[in-house]
């Protein structure tokens, strides 16, 4: 079973059958393990680079020729990432990264046995010098700013490494591969490549395919000879994430058209099946992920992330992650809560605070209105946690979009959404969208529940999928080549659907039949 | 013509057509160059390195996606070097180079015209931590002594080919290729491997056939993406310095068997034929080379290249380079020197002073004998030029070695050298050998003249080859794997024949019939 799977990875561990020197075998050292791993490879190209045949000889010695060699799968054919002694049964590892534009996600993963060891998670360092992506494309476009973002995130994620490493007990040399997926322009930014062009018309990428690359040349805390795959792009708006987001939801292996939701800084849609692929992304806007409403903040203790109104009493019953006292509220229940005042009449189909059914909640400070959720005595900050009408007005703007994506895509390749049976909702925030929110807010279709599958962090599953197996780091090209994008930029259709759709649920109410509103 | 020769060039320039992006094509930079070159390359692979993705969109964008592309062939297709204007015209120049132990010589190629443009030679600056190979493999164990030995010689390197760039009026980055060619250990120094293990049994060297390197990985001073490659060895005695030598003598073009003496610090013998190749390698000893002997140096203004003495007068007839005043001798010098002192019977069967026919010549000094070559009226040092005892004695050593190797080769193939039509003499040394000197002191075979065809520096000139063409890339290769080596080291019939080899010509003077002295 394991020597099946092995045989799928591409980057692998073998045993080559070396002799060691005499007088009458004089082959070169290293000349000498490329002649046994070759072998071991089916007579394929082996490759070592200078940097190792600068370490090998004493290596070679130290273990008496007796070695594992492990290699990953490159230009023209196996590349030497390093030997280790044969007798202690090293193991290896890789890193899956999930690089988002807010949270940045670290999954250790066992390149033997294929299964995750260890996990973080944190903000993206780069947001110190923007939330969102347009303005860390304008601060890589200053003078050192490309070198700053590059080595601010790179340095996060090898502080974290090394915790993470530290936690197994291993070194971070063990750490011999690595897969990330991210949009355009975060894997513009890891790579040091500027992604001036990508918000420019006709926005152009510097490159959608990254070649394989070695972690010594990025700087990566892991083995330094270890690969790094970057996943590809399919253009300025459809990165690495999406794609790896189609593999982990098996759409591509399915005949029945399934649709793809990736819920993040960007609003991203795929339809599709085995045959075909169009994605789309629009800004579903930072509104959706913490940072920008006055108490949103991501997934932690105390935050927000279930809301409820009661109808009789119009008690406001909210959920905290752990059971902390509320600290701010995440996406989640955001959507939650803009649903509930909908349905509580406390806001109309507008999104506008109807003060009448607000009551004392509703306070104004510097010529804005703010609901108070929880008040100050109840807060875990001490201070009132409040939604103001301008987050309102975001998260609708938000959802519009969402929505007016899916609309478009599915005008577009011409399959009602009714018809479609599974929406993958993908994105570490997404998946915790309850959909009859989101139905509520007009965000989704009016489809059964059970139509909506979360599927989690899908750029990190993938991202690992693609680490581990060769097939999945083959299929990821194929999915690539084979998206068609729906520009939306220079889609006129769209401005009209998204001013429809900026209402609760939707101008066209026979769309939502099950959202019914109390009357106040 | 030239085209003809382009397709054989594995560094290239294509000229890709490449259509600017636009809203309809908003394929990636880097992705649309590939497009555009792997056209002119039949479908081949194209790679682009982290490093030019990093400054290509500025580029293309500047010469408006108008370019010339330089590649090369390396591992599982080709490689990008550069994109450059197209409408200048640009040319591009490699670098062929023999890395000799003694001496280092630079040769500028134009890639397109396939022409030497500049060349330039210097000592090794290595020399200073050891004039032979064993002192720099010593050198090299030491702590930093790799790393030093190494920096020196790039060093040196880069500063000579400035110069030479300087003086065609040329940046360094318009070189896109090199070549390096040296024995084993240069090979190894060069590369920064450590020759440890060379010099010790059972003589593993750390890589025969180093993989192609990029410039920069090297620190040397041409375009950064320059690929290096550095021919390959067959063995710890036998580099890639003898193997350009076979490349550029043509012997495997041929079906008659012949023989190349490569006379260097090393005395380095190839018999073979376009069939079969054997190779054995032995310490000439560096008295054939400046530098050992007391007034021994390397050619330059000066230096005495060629002695008669005249059978009458007993007048020493000197002639120097450049016709300056006398200042020392290189080797071709001193073996016509040596020559002519035992066809004067100066010296005997044995290399010793035969004080009755030296005259005042001959001096003593603490102990030792010396014979005035050149008084230090006549000198251009000002001092007396002279050549002692041992200096004589280490000549005997290097000649007796020259013709063991040459009989232990001819014994094992069983071809005996009166039977071979051609032996080529390489070696910037040895090319200046006058055969008729080298066959008295019994070095070589008694042979019509003719039979010995001096080639000047094969190293260099087999180098220069294998940088501008691709077959002669793949044949070096080729010769390689099929050279037989002979292992002297543990050969026993070899001390045996050197001792009979150690007199002037030989014990057997039956081998030497055209060789005759006067009588005293």
């Amino acid at each position: 079973m394991e020597n099946k799977s092995e045989t799928h990875a591409w980057i692998r561990k073998v045993i080559p059958a070396i002799t060691p020197p005499s007088i009458n075998d004089n082959t070169a050292d290293v000349d000498r393990l490329i002649k046994g791993v070759r072998r071991e490879l089916e007579g394929e190209a082996v490759f070592v680079d200078l940097s190792l045949d600068r370490k090998l000889p004493r290596s070679l010695r130290e273990y008496g020729y007796r070695v594992e060699a492990v290699v990953f799968r490159g230009r023209g054919g196996w590349h030497l990432i390093d030997i280790l002694p044969r007798d202690t049964h090293p193991e290896i590892y890789g890193l899956a990264v999930d690089l988002g534009t807010s949270t940045v996600v670290i999954r250790v993963l066992d390149l033997m046995g294929k299964e995750a060891r260890a996990e973080t998670s944190f903000h993206n360092p780069q947001i110190e010098f923007g939330t969102d992506i347009l303005t860390r494309i304008h601060v890589a476009s200053q003078d050192g700013g490309l070198k700053t973002l590059q080595r601010r995130l790179r340095d996060r994620i090898n502080s974290e490494t090394r915790q993470l490493t530290k936690s197994l007990g291993i070194s971070t040399d063990a750490v011999m591969g690595m897969c990330a997926a991210g949009n355009t322009t975060m894997t513009h930014l890891f790579l040091g490549l500027t992604p001036y062009w990508i918000c420019r018309e006709p926005y152009i990428p510097v490159r959608n395919t990254p070649d394989l690359t070695r972690a010594k040349t990025l700087g990566l805390a892991i083995h330094p000879e270890a690969p790094v795959l970057v996943l590809p792009n399919a253009g300025s708006y459809v990165g690495g994430d999406l794609i790896a987001g189609i593999l982990a939801s098996g759409m591509t292996r399915r005949s029945e058209t399934s649709v793809l939701v990736d819920v993040g800084t960007n609003a991203e849609v795929v339809i599709g099946n085995s045959e075909w692929l169009m994605a789309c992304a629009g800004a579903a806007g930072p509104a959706l992920e913490g940072g920008v409403a006055h108490m949103g903040m991501m997934a932690g203790p105390g935050v927000i992330d279930r809301v409820r109104i009661d109808p009789r009493s119009g008690e406001f019953l909210l959920k905290t992650i752990d059971n902390q006292p509320p600290v701010g509220m995440c996406g989640s229940g955001l959507i939650d809560l803009v649903s509930a005042l909908f349905l509580a009449g406390m806001i109309d189909i507008r999104g506008k605070y109807v003060a009448a059914n607000c009551g004392n909640r509703l306070i104004e400070t510097d010529g804005t209105q703010h609901l108070v959720v929880v008040s100050a005595k109840d807060s875990g900050t001490g201070r009132p946690l409040t939604l103001s009408q301008p987050d309102i007005d975001a998260l609708i703007r938000s959802k519009a979009a969402m929505y007016t994506i899916l609309t478009t895509i599915s005008n577009t390749v011409n399959i009602p959404l009714v018809e479609i049976p599974r929406f993958y909702i993908s994105g570490t925030f997404g998946s915790y969208i309850d959909p009859r929110s989101a139905i509520t807010l007009g965000m989704i279709p009016d489809r059964p529940l059970d139509t909506y599958i979360p599927l989690g962090n899908t750029s990190l599953e993938g991202a690992g999928r693609v680490l581990l197996s060769s097939q999945d780091k083959e299929e990821i090209y194929r999915i690539r080549d084979r998206i068609t994008y729906l520009e939306l930029n220079v889609n006129q259709e769209f401005m009209h659907l998204f001013s429809a759709a900026k209402f609760i649920p939707h101008t066209d109410r026979d769309r939502f039949p099950t959202v019914t509103v109390r009357s106040s």
